[in-house]
């Protein structure tokens, strides 16, 4: 493949170059919790685009942060290919947790350190330098390519749905490659073919008007505590089973090549137990833990509270009481689907209860044999040495269902960061050698799906 | 009844006198949960004791607040009345919300305001009194009188069962008389012939050693949430029936006249929903509201804790969660007892959870037709001019058990202060004219005992 071998070689001469291009990237703070700095981190999103040597780079508005989009069109027959990525980070806190400031980078023992530059800063800059590194030796992209950088996945990217819906004939492509998270634990390269979806809620229970004395009132007037308890009860059962009734009649089965694929994720149980300080894992109806966070939807109790909570007894009966949780979907659960169910649940066994929906993804997947895995998997295997690892799913969430059902094309992810990467928390890093090889991985992307027959 | 009539016109002649009495005991702050005053107040209730014309007035110590004893033992042949009282009161918190201040007794609308005017310095000082208007009025008391005040019931009386036991001799009586707590919601007089006992603890849980995100461990760790829910669910169905094994084997049915009382004291249920802002009452097994509060055991859950409680949504795994509960029995459950069978019911359940005991109360329950019952009552219904109300059991707690059990004697209630007393909260008060009564009635229960037949 000389092509290929031209491109690495401009990407080894241009270090010093690039890394200066990520470091000023860095330095741009795009906090989107706090609305910090979204408009001139998209502005210098919008200029990186453009200097690579894509075409018609613009910062399009939406109702929360912008859009940054470009495209290179020009290999007819060839498949398009959509890379997503954002802008925005998480915020810093806590700051004085950091051995150097989140927007200042810096390289310490081969990892460059700042917020931001696994997720997702570092991850999508490879693959716009591996535009300009594919044009810097080639006439022309060996695939069509277009961009879509957002600026608000870290609040739970509001704006991807509509705004894909709204923009249907702009992003129309043949695949979606991502870049975010992290490669397998092991350290080995994966594609990713599918995240869990989430739909988050509250639980609010109200007793009397006002806290009561437990000896004149328990059992008399309602306990929104006992409400609470025994409603979760109804909705999964000691062997971790969710019971919210129909809960898993839209779970679609794992292919064979998933369940393959699964079974070469799991990893050393025991490892993980020492690593989580936990004797035993969680009741659950189903299997080993890739099973469990890639097949299987989850639901968390986020939080609960009620009541005293000070030191020593207090013989209160209290009026009121709260549940926040999340459920993460998986494939072909909804969000709207499982909301629907829920309210019947609680309508029909505590109908006292408030149930209030918060923000919510679907899940997405794209099946292990889609066409375009292949070439994703020889790209990566060039540039890693090994075969990447396959991972169904991953337990966390992104908009990739904008893609995959408002679009309709298969979604790749194509982590670049190393596991240890500590997005959302400090001393966020990427190796630099990840960072370097991730140009080459999606130069190496473009090439391979170039190649395919149509 | 002549004697009488003498000892109610000493009352009347002497109110200046007997008010000034209660407002330089009510100005001495004695706030056990502070220690507060215990000392000095304990001194100021002997000298109260003494002036009235009770013998041995002392202050005997114990291992926390002291005891303040004194008797009159001049009427052979006569049964041995043991009034039981304490000099302790809460704290005055919030402080802000008092419209006098709690250690100024001032008296508005009929009503003295003051920090332990009803709980409990205005009612053991009726009894007082009463000996000194039965003494002013007659050679001798009608019966033998034994007083005992202690220092620490407004924090659970922990010396009580260990000073009962040790004293044994010293206190043996042949009825205990308690002036505590309210006459009935309807604001006539009552006797209480028993309370529930209490017994507090908390379940302690942990997950991981570390808070996590959901979508990565949800259901792979343990969430501590889930599991007190589960726990939480296998000892209270939704019907409200406690499922601790055992647990309502050793409650004892109630008697005839038990239910026949209980019948009496069901008010207006809807009424009191209004009352509490409710539109139904908690799911229960039993019976109307006062079989609840005096023939059941209730199982309040105080307070559940754990993970994210503040806006919005956090996809957050707690590593911890605890749940702070009370137990309130009726005989002739125990506090042990019921311990043994919840250590039991959370070791084959959730034996990861942590059982902390905290502070605990056994019940205590006196016959409706203990001969010294018709005495106590024909009293009251002279002094109220009607006859009391019989309450078989209260809803809270009180150390009467150390009567009933300890020493082996009947123990009756007979509450002085009106049921607005306001008890524990701001703006404590009793009416003018329920304290004098309540002179009246202590001398009367004291007149009547004596005109038993042997």
């Amino acid at each position: 493949m000389p092509d290929l071998q031209h491109v690495f070689a401009y990407v080894d001469a241009h270090r010093d170059e690039f890394l200066a291009r990520l470091f000023a990237y860095l330095r741009q703070p795009s906090i989107s919790a706090h609305k910090h700095g979204i408009g001139e981190t998209a502005e210098h999103a919008r200029g990186l685009l453009e200097r690579a040597g894509l075409g018609g780079s613009r910062v399009v508005p939406t109702a929360g942060g912008p859009m940054v989009m470009a495209e290179r069109l020009a290999a007819p027959g060839k498949p398009t290919v959509l890379i997503y990525g954002h802008y925005d980070v998480q915020p810093p806190d806590p700051l004085e947790l950091w051995e150097s400031p989140p927007f200042e980078p810096t390289i310490r023992g081969g990892k460059i350190y700042a917020r931001g530059v696994g997720d997702n800063k570092g991850q999508h800059l490879a693959h716009i330098l591996a535009i300009e590194s594919l044009l810097a030796s080639q006439a022309e992209l060996p695939c069509n390519v277009k961009f879509l950088l957002e600026g608000e996945e870290e609040i739970g990217s509001p704006q991807m749905p509509p705004f894909v819906a709204a923009h249907r004939e702009e992003l129309r492509a043949d695949l979606c490659v991502i870049s975010d998270g992290t490669v397998d634990e092991s350290g080995k390269a994966c594609v990713r073919f599918g995240v869990r979806g989430v739909l988050s809620f509250e639980l609010r229970a109200r007793g009397a008007k006002r806290d009561l004395h437990s000896g004149h009132w328990g059992d008399v007037a309602p306990n929104p505590i006992w409400t609470l308890v025994q409603l979760l009860a109804t909705m999964k059962g000691p062997d971790g089973r969710v019971l919210i009734e129909g809960f898993y009649d839209s779970v679609e089965p794992q292919t064979e090549l998933e369940k393959q694929a699964l079974a070469l994720m799991e990893g050393d149980p025991e490892g993980i137990k020492r690593e989580l300080g936990i004797d035993a894992f969680a009741p659950h109806p189903g299997g080993g833990v890739a099973e469990r966070r890639s097949a299987w939807p989850a639901f968390t109790i986020n939080g609960l509270h009620g009541g005293y909570g000070g030191a020593g007894s207090k013989t209160v009966l209290p009026c009121e009481a709260f549940a926040k949780c999340d459920i993460r979907m998986v494939e072909r659960q909804s969000a709207d689907e499982v909301w629907a169910k829920l309210r019947a649940h609680v309508a029909r066994h505590a109908p006292s209860v408030e149930l209030i929906r918060q923000g919510s993804m679907d899940p997405s997947k794209t099946p292990l044999d889609s066409p375009y895995a292949a070439p994703i998997q020889r790209a990566l295997a060039l540039t890693e040495g090994e075969e990447p690892m396959l991972h169904p799913a991953m337990g966390g969430s992104l908009p990739e269902y904008a893609f995959t059902k408002t679009l309709g094309i298969p979604c790749f992810g194509v982590p670049l960061a190393n596991a240890d990467e500590a997005n959302h928390a400090p001393n966020e890093n990427m190796e630099v050698e990840r960072f370097f090889r991730g140009i080459k991985t999606a130069a190496a992307v473009l090439v391979e799906l170039g190649q395919m027959r149509p």
